[in-house]
């Protein structure tokens, strides 16, 4: 039975407030499992090494703003004067490969992508309270107070937003954290809608 | 942090055909885990050491009836003149204290059970195959031929209605599938709907 090669691939939606350790948690199931990241679009210029196509795709202002009127972009959002979109063409080709796609995106962006890309999952990972969350910001020591501030305003506003989500993981203990998020990776994948020819495969 | 206190109980439903090796996958996961099953109502009469409230209810046809008739029953089924259901009151109770439950359900009882407890999650076991599994009932020697030609009858009819579950699981390696089905269990419990207070808990 050859039911694995005519899956469509999962996109998978992970937001986080700042700290909460979702990159920590986003390494352990890259290195676990076979997950594409998309690429943005970008009307920022490049930094350093960052290589058209791999970290970006650099666009000018004009063709984004086009493109974007096309709706071609899953979802978009201006900051700090840029315009960032992820290009929902390269990622339905990927989803039709059968390979799965990871977004880092925030809340935001993944409010825009449940609209456009329906069958995406979203999970959302909470610190275990938003004390801690102010300690592990203020332990990295990369932020003056202002910025502390305003990642708390935004986790608050970000988490009790968060329950329109698929699921909902307290990072307290990283190993508990990653159990559950490595189950809801593993059982959205399971969805019949992304096996359409599985039962067909099944009866012969 | 209280979280775990005030989730909600999961209902959990697992179909599967007969042979595709759902009791020994559940054993699994009522080792792990602390799940409770359902107890259904029945007219059939006792047999041997069931007692009454463990096994089964056991309930006269006429109050069967009167309660199937007041909406009592999550789902219900007459199967060879008895009539078997699934009583929605004790579940309810179970649920909203914070106990998961385990439907040990046909596919249509588990149909009407989606609409009865919409916040049931469904997952459905195949073989890898419809010849794995004549083979397996034939391994079994316990069903003669009639008997194995409606079970893979039956079960061709099941996998082809099996579309609207939120997870296929292939029993072709038991440890995989395994690792699916407990998958499935442990994202299942995440949803923001099971876990209410949460956001709260984490804002403060």
């Amino acid at each position: 039975m050859n039911t694995q090669e005519s899956r469509r691939g999962l996109p998978l939606v992970i937001c986080a407030p700042s700290g909460a350790g979702k990159t920590t948690l986003v390494n352990r199931l890259t290195a676990e499992f076979s997950l594409d990241f998309s690429v943005s679009c970008t009307t920022r210029a490049p930094r350093g090494a960052e290589r058209d196509g791999v970290e970006y795709f650099f666009l000018s202002r004009e063709t984004f703003l086009e493109r974007r009127d096309r709706g071609e972009f899953a979802e978009w959002a201006e900051v700090h004067g840029n315009f960032y979109g992820t290009p929902l063409q390269p990622v339905r080709e990927h989803l039709a490969e059968g390979r799965d796609m990871l977004f880092d995106i925030d809340v935001q962006g993944a409010a825009q992508l449940a609209l456009t890309l329906p069958e995406a999952r979203f999970v959302f990972i909470l610190p275990p309270s938003l004390e801690v969350l102010e300690q592990r910001l203020r332990g990295r020591g990369t932020d003056g107070e202002d910025a502390i501030r305003l990642r708390l305003a935004n986790a608050r506003k970000e988490i009790m937003e968060s329950h329109w989500f698929h699921a909902l993981i307290v990072n307290d203990d990283l190993d508990q954290a990653y159990d559950e998020l490595r189950a809801f990776y593993v059982a959205s994948r399971l969805h019949p809608s992304l096996r359409p020819r599985l039962a067909r495969a099944v009866c012969g």
